[in-house]
């Protein structure tokens, strides 16, 4: 494990509960933690439960007992890490943004193909491919149940910004994140729309605003891996925000659907909305990651009269993954999709599947950032996503 | 028009806007609207759109251009005018409940069963009935679609009477209302539950209960009619509040249903929510009058997997009454189902069926809420509704 | 009033009924209504309740007793009817879109301007702003209860084209209909984003799509004025869609905030959603016509744990409108917001002042929709609205 | 670990993971595991991650390793394992309900009283409070936010007997499970009340029901601790059903409230429905268990015309054991209250405090069962839960 943050402590509860609900072919191992202080990552070892702890990440992915490394460092250290990994034997699981820039992602993606003609797999976590409700999403679309996809419309609506006096933190910085809003959480749509209606985004037309555009330093150095990490006391200095607050594109896709999508940290009440809605010609898909275990399904072939949204409560023996967990009508929370996503790894590397996703959807992610970022400095023109 | 409150209000919007949307047989005209007082009731004629006022409901109900007395005045006065207009040949509608008491309703019973041998027809207003959804509800239950109904849970929940030093009014007061929230508002649940289910309550368990006993009496007298009408200055005073706050029962069913009722006006929050859940064999139905335009039904036959309550919007054309409104999805108000009722009784008035629901189903939820009160006066204990 | 099909019968309502809940100045009389088809026009008189029925607006706007012109034809006969009529002295209501186009809207806009030089008023019908909790909801944020306006978020969704084989109407007919979802249901999107923030549209980059190109010609001719209008028989002959099926785009406002626009009649499920999210520096406002009757307000003010979307039903004697109508629960349908439009057009009329939304208000909403099509036929490049 | 199924697994997943997200003061260790079956055992020891299997809880409790023991299985041995534990001076954690009859209960609960004097801690799993939402719900109660309790209305609703085919398990057999929905599910929704109001229910007037009154029995002994368990193959054999399938009863408070009570597994689409409503002078909270992260609050202390419910997302870092777990947004799932259940336990063994909800408690809950089966057994006439 690399990383000792917020995804450091969700992949850890992950190797700690996932081989106690399926039934694995292989058992995982929680060997080594790696971070950059000492004495910080010693004690992410202990309240994470791992055997050691380690500054040293090339050392770590040298060892012969070691078959797996978990990236969950920030994104600009994921190249390094995870190319260094797989030329080392390691299979990987690469937290989401793949990279920080398309030509990273792009040297990852090409390693992994390597790699994986080696019998090494590599994965890349959109862990929310993996809430029950969207993979169950997923299996009704691509049975033709909502009919052809026309339309998709997602939005990742949260609120952690919205006090223009909140701190500085690394993930306002462009060096740092990457980008802001845009791959943090409009990554997750893209994959979540791509995912689901098995179409690609290969035209986008995009606009990035920030709206805050300083904020006060903090007096601290904020740590790398802190997420909501709004902790330290205020400064009197001001930094820059170097990064997107909101980014809105519309997408056309490779089967005729277009969607739209937004990203933002300024939707005062939304705490982690991630709103999908598919319309096809003869039904519809409604997902809000804010109700993570309901599914809407309209099914426009039942009889006229009654067609009407259905909250699917996504509990059942039916539906992916919850069987293994509590009977019907028990809901998961947020971590569970770890420990699904950390299953079918484990059964990829024990089968000698490649993942999915893999490096390369991830890379085609980042693609599509990209060019949403392009688009929005070409006065928001139409951009094709592969070049 | 008898009355000029509240329902007298809602009345008249039905005899206004009905023949603009439905094809009736026969053309109501606003001829006269009675009250107690001239110059309220001429104001009222003129507000309401009727074409004379008198204050002598006696005098009006001999007149030979009249064919159709609408009673909309206080229960006490109920039984007198119906059975007084039904022996002047006169087709009566009497708002709900039908009398305070269940001798009075009996008599209105029997006088609606003799003017019908003669051609008169009667219709007691329990006009929630002909809410789209809720007939709509019907529909569904009695095609068999919910299967053998298990149990129904039907509470009427609003919260007029939550503060404490709100005044005095008429309906508080046992000697006009008859009874509190059991018969303004479980009265509505009672007849729900048997409309849709097409059982009828035959035992009770009930329970009633004052939470306010005495509230401060208003300066000037509270005008009869008016429904939430908490005007006038309150003064030091206080009178004793002799009806119930809140009523809650339990029916076993004629079919082999139970059935819990709640009525109460210190639901905070609530305020207008008859909130109806029919659990059958093979699905649901669940309702709640503040989304009057929506219908949940739970089909137990879909896939497994799939089943889930969907949200019907019943705008559409199939369903009742909505054809003659608007387009799809364009929902209506809470005056439309008493354009819906006049315009059911008027096409019964001109085809010479006796109109559905009759005094006859006045009077028996009056009994069940008269049963609801012996069993509450005897410590709960199980009582036989029709004796 | 000109015009017999949906909205004459809507408006027609408004005439017949705001007077009996409103204490107006002015007592509106249902003189004429003015249609193509003699036979038509008089049963549309007598089913609506106007005293006489024309075929020619010309003499009907020359005539003495009328003082107020309602348009409800198509869009393509706005301008010339409105400015005859504010020539002839005539006040004017004129259904939205203010025209097809933005040169007639100009052309109208300047008339309007002249006429109101005259003491003639004139208003367009952009009727949601009086869904009393639109109305609450512009309340809310001009009193600065949710701070800085950031992001707005509306979408228009319906769905009655989702399928590919309904018939050809007149509102997919360019040269009738002017646009397609973008003019229809895209305008009350952005009338209402503006209308509650206060700010208007700059800038917008958009992008237009028609799903299905060409649908069966009905073997009799479509009447004009029937909006959902599905009916008659389907010809084997199949007419080409000539407008958009659906459209999205982004605004910039002049106060600094950015919003998201989607319409369409192909999102499958939803029947009359116009869902529109307002994110500010210190609250939020949701709202969904498919419940119009609730406004979701977000409270960043509140204690900290105890924030929360709050679910006001907008029935309330504090609200717009409500208190004319019936006691707090009681919910409004469709055509309300019509009389409200009425109530406000005859206060507006008694007492000299100018109405809003004003025919410049119309106009303006015309260009930003006629921006979004310059945008879309240019790459999606941003365009400004006024030139 | 006495017991190795559904609530088994549960409260393992607790000792598994609790100890990584809170800081505890003692440090659980997972010692053995025990049951019935050897081989099963040795099976449940592997998967739920305990160190040893047993057969024999006698040997086990009287083990010096052994400090705390967790019984789970089902209620019919609860009183003999407990009280043996409590002898052996091991604190004991007893799951819900504490014992299948009122003297077993009263039993257990002098036990731990005897026991507590000795420094012993015992505490009954009425997991539910420890859901954050319910916590929080009753810090605003107690802190007077919804004023004086008025009326509450709590039912627990779920589906999985609606098959009348389904096959009879031991749930279903009042000699192993005491009694039906009453006791299995019932008894949550009188903890709830009581915990969130801090009123006891003292008087009780229920009815019970069991709609399908025999069910084929399977060919295989069912499992005793399989709780869905609705495994192997039915015979053509039928057993009789000997619980309630539904309870309905209504309570009388200690603080003056009245609350009514459903508890069914027939009420189809409800999955785990624990639908809980509390009324006050001041406010109101809503609850559903199917969507546990969330809380509706009514602040009636709102301006007029700004009041309504309020969806509180309950993952703040200010609500009950969230900031443990993820950042504000991130829901939990079913068993996080297991988690937070072990954490107080822990720290109350630690820090020397007896723990609540103690076995006083889940007596009393007992007693108040009991009070709704007499009175079900007599007419439902009004009945003292401590005689």
């Amino acid at each position: 494990m690399i990383g000792t943050g917020f995804m450091g402590a969700a992949h850890s509860q992950a190797f700690r509960v996932a081989p106690h609900f399926f039934d694995l072919p292989l058992h995982p191992e929680m060997t080594v933690i790696v971070g950059r202080d000492a004495a910080k990552t010693q004690a992410a070892a202990e309240k994470l439960g791992w055997a050691e702890a380690s500054t040293d990440w090339r050392e770590v992915i040298a060892r012969d007992d070691i078959d797996l490394v978990d990236i969950c460092s920030p994104g600009d250290s994921h190249a390094e890490i995870a190319i260094a990994a797989l030329a080392a034997g390691k299979h990987v699981l690469c937290e989401k943004p793949l990279a920080n820039t398309v030509p990273e992602a792009r040297q990852m993606a090409e390693a992994a193909r390597a790699a994986a003609a080696r019998g090494i797999r590599s994965m890349v976590g959109f862990s929310y491919r993996r809430v029950p409700a969207l993979s169950f999403a997923r299996e009704l679309v691509q049975a033709g149940r909502i009919g052809e996809v026309r339309q998709a419309r997602a939005a990742y609506l949260q609120d952690w910004l919205v006090d223009e006096n909140g701190p500085m933190t690394w993930r306002l910085d462009k060096k740092l994140a990457g980008s802001g809003s845009l791959g943090d959480i409009g990554a997750h749509a893209v994959d979540a729309v791509q995912f689901i209606t098995g179409q690609s985004v290969d035209l986008v037309s995009g606009y990035l605003r920030t709206f805050v555009t300083e904020r006060p330093l903090l007096a601290a150095p904020v740590e790398g891996q802190s997420t909501v990490g709004l902790s330290g006391a205020a400064s009197d200095e001001r930094g820059e925000v170097t990064v997107d607050d909101a980014a809105w594109f519309t997408g056309q896709l490779s089967g005729g659907a277009v969607a739209s999508f937004e990203a933002t940290r300024y939707a005062t009440g939304r705490k982690n909305g991630l709103n999908i809605e598919i319309f096809g010609s003869r039904g519809a898909i409604v997902f809000d990651l804010e109700k993570m275990n309901e599914l809407e399904f309209y099914d426009g072939t039942d009889a006229a009269g009654e067609q009407g949204f259905r909250r699917i409560f996504v509990t059942e023996p039916e539906h992916p993954y919850a069987a293994a967990w509590w009977p019907t009508g028990h809901g998961l929370g947020y971590e569970h999709p770890f420990s699904h996503q950390l299953r079918d790894l484990v059964f990829d590397i024990a089968e000698g599947r490649d993942p999915s996703p893999s490096f390369d959807d991830g890379l085609q992610v980042q693609e599509v950032l990209d060019a949403v970022e392009r688009s929005a400095a070409d006065r928001g023109i139409w951009t094709t996503v592969s070049e």
